[in-house]
C-alpha cells in the first residue's frame, strides 16, 4: 500500500508575520516504519502562536525548525502500521507529528489518547497543551485566591478563554482583553466572564481602571506590547503577573518591545514569573482529570475552531490566527 | 537663641537630569517645637537615586515632594531642643528630614540610632536603608543558594557593594556590573568579588558569558535599560530578578524603557519581582543586629563617601551621583 504523505516544510525565515511561501508544500511517499517504529496517519493539527517562534532562527524554549524540514505542530492521529509493541495499529495518539499527514514515531513524546474524556481535537484544547497552560499558569504561578481580580489577554483564544474560566470556577471576578465586540460578548454571555475590554475600543487602562477598580491581582498574558503594560499600570498590590505569550510581538519587525511600566513591579510589590508547561508533564494527568471532570459537567466550556480541509490550508490557518479570525481553540482536520 | 535653617526646596519638576535651579536656597529662622515635638538638628543627609523619581509628578511608591516644599532626604541627627516625652536632648535620631538644617517632629518615622552598631553615617548606609535594602532583596526576593551566580548592578554603589558583600557570605559566586576600571577594582580586591564587569567598556552580555558560563541564577538590578536587557539574555533556569531600581532610567526625558528581553522570563521559567523596603518595617531590627555584626567582625565592608559643606552643596552631590562620581554610600554632612 503507497501513502501519499503531504508535508509543509520550512524553506525561509520570516522578518514579520510569516508568508504562505516560507513553506514548501511536497508531496512525498510516507516512510515505512522500522523495527521499533510505527506510523502514524495524522487527523487534527493544532495551530498556535508559539508557531511562529519556532520559524526564527536561534534558539527559544525550544530550538528552531531548521530550514527544509517539515513545520512543527501538535497533532492527533492513529497508528496505521507498528513494530512497536506499545503503540498497536488503531490506536489513538497525540505528539509533536508535524504539518504532514503521516508521521514515523518511535514512541518518545508520544502519548495514547484518553477517547472517553473528550473527543479528538479537544485533546488538542481543552485537554491538551491550551488546558494545561492555562490550569499550571493560572494555579500554580498566578495563584489567584477567591474574590481576587483575575485578568486574562487573548482572552477569547484557545488559553485564554480556559484561563479566565478556571478562574471564576476559583471564584475570582475575571476580566477579558480581546479584539472586537462579538469576543467580547463571547466572554461575557458564552463564558461567564464579570467584564471584557475590547483593545480595539480604546484605551485599556482606562476601561480596566472602570472594570477593576481595586486594582488587578492575577494577570495571565498571552500578548505582550501595549496590552502588558496597560495591565501594569493596574496592578494591585502584590499582583503576580504570569507570562504565557507574546502573540503581539511575535511578528514584529522592530524586535520585541518590553513593558516600559515594569518598574510598577516594584511599586505594587509584584511579580512577573514565565514557564513552560513542558516542566508539568508529571503532572499533566492530575490536571486532566480535573479538566475533563469540569468539561463532564458543564462547568467549563470548551470552543474548538475546527478548520477542514487538509494539510494544504495550513499557511492560510496560521495567518487567519494571526488576523485573530478565530474564537476558541483552532485546529486543522486532515 | 536664634537658629538659621537653611533649606532647599524643590521649586520646579525636572525634565531630564535635574538642574541646580530645580531647588530655592532658602534661609529661615528655625521653628519652634511645639508641645508633644522636638527639634532636630541635622548632620547628615543620605543622597540617593531615588530622590530623582521624588522630584515627578504623580505617586510612585511615596507621594511626590510637592513644589515649594522641602526636598525630601532621609537623614541623623541629634535631638536640640524637646517638649516630647520619649526624645530627650542630646538623643541621635535617624529619620526623613529633608534637606535642610533643623526640622521639628512629633516622633513619627523617627528611630533612635544606636551608635554602638556602627558611627552616625554608617546608619545611613550599611545600617540604614540601603543595608536593608540590600538584606531583604537579596535574601527575601533573590534567594540565592550557595554555590548559585549572583550578578549585581550599580555594584559599586551603597546598596550594590552590599548586596554582592551578602551574596559571598552565603557561599555564591559573586560578579559586579560598575562603571569604569576604578570601580571595578574596588569590587574584586577590596569587596571580594568573583568578577566585575565595566559596562562602560564594551558588551555587557559577552563579558557575562565569559563570567558566568552556566548562567544568572540571580541579578539583584538597581540600574534598568540595557544592563537589565544584557542580563536578562544570560538567565539561568529559575532565575530570580529583583528589581531594588532603575537609576539609568531616572533622568530618561523619553519615557522609561521597558526590558525587551523579558521573554526571557518564560524561556528561562524565571521570575522578576518588584518590593519596597518599608514592609520589612518589623524586621529591621534582626537585620540590623546581622548586619551590625558583619560590619564587627570585617566579613561586611561598608566604605561612607561623606561630602562636606553644608546644606548648600546638596544639588551638587546628588547631581554628581547620578554623573557615577562616588563609591559606596554618599552622605552630605551638613
Amino acid at each position: 500500500m503507497t501513502r501519499t504523505n503531504a508535508q509543509y516544510r520550512l524553506v525561509a525565515r520570516p522578518v514579520g508575520l510569516p508568508r504562505a511561501s516560507d513553506w514548501k508544500y511536497v508531496e512525498e511517499p510516507a516512510p515505512n516504519p522500522g523495527e521499533g517504529e510505527f506510523l502514524v496517519e495524522v487527523d487534527y493539527l493544532s495551530i498556535d502562536p508559539a508557531m511562529r517562534s519556532w520559524m526564527n532562527e536561534g534558539r527559544s524554549y525550544v530550538p528552531p525548525v531548521g530550514l527544509g524540514e517539515v513545520m512543527r505542530a501538535a497533532g492527533i492521529g492513529h497508528v496505521v502500521e507498528s513494530h512497536h509493541p506499545d503503540h498497536p495499529v488503531g490506536e489513538v495518539v497525540s505528539g509533536s507529528f508535524g504539518v504532514q499527514r503521516y508521521a514515523v514515531c518511535d514512541g518518545k513524546g508520544v502519548t495514547p489518547v484518553d477517547l472517553s474524556l473528550g473527543e479528538a481535537p479537544v485533546h488538542l484544547g481543552a485537554l491538551g497543551f491550551s488546558g494545561l497552560t492555562a490550569y499550571f499558569g493560572l494555579l500554580d504561578i498566578g495563584r489567584p485566591e477567591p474574590g481576587q481580580t483575575v485578568v486574562v489577554s487573548a482572552a477569547a483564544g484557545s488559553v485564554g478563554s480556559l484561563t479566565g474560566q478556571i478562574a471564576k470556577l476559583k471564584g475570582c471576578r475575571v476580566i477579558g482583553i480581546a479584539g472586537g465586540p462579538d469576543k467580547c460578548r463571547f466572554l461575557v454571555d458564552e463564558l461567564g466572564f464579570d467584564g471584557a475590554v475590547d483593545y480595539k475600543a480604546g484605551s485599556v487602562r482606562a476601561r480596566l481602571k472602570d472594570l477593576a477598580p481595586n486594582g488587578v491581582d492575577v494577570f495571565f498574558d498571552n500578548v505582550g506590547g501595549q496590552v502588558l503594560d496597560d495591565v501594569l499600570a493596574r496592578l494591585a498590590h502584590g499582583a503576580r503577573v504570569v507570562i504565557s505569550g507574546a502573540v503581539s510581538q511575535y511578528n514584529s519587525t522592530q524586535g520585541m518591545s518590553g513593558p516600559s511600566n515594569y518598574m510598577q513591579l516594584l511599586v505594587k510589590r509584584a511579580s512577573m514569573t514565565g514557564f513552560v508547561i513542558f516542566d508539568y508533564a508529571a503532572r499533566y494527568g492530575e490536571a486532566r482529570a480535573e479538566l475533563a471532570e469540569w468539561l463532564r459537567s458543564g462547568r467549563l466550556k470548551e470552543r474548538t475552531h475546527v478548520i477542514e480541509g487538509g494539510v494544504e490550508r495550513f499557511p492560510e490557518a496560521l495567518l487567519g490566527m494571526f488576523a485573530g479570525d478565530n474564537t476558541g481553540k483552532l485546529v486543522l482536520a486532515l
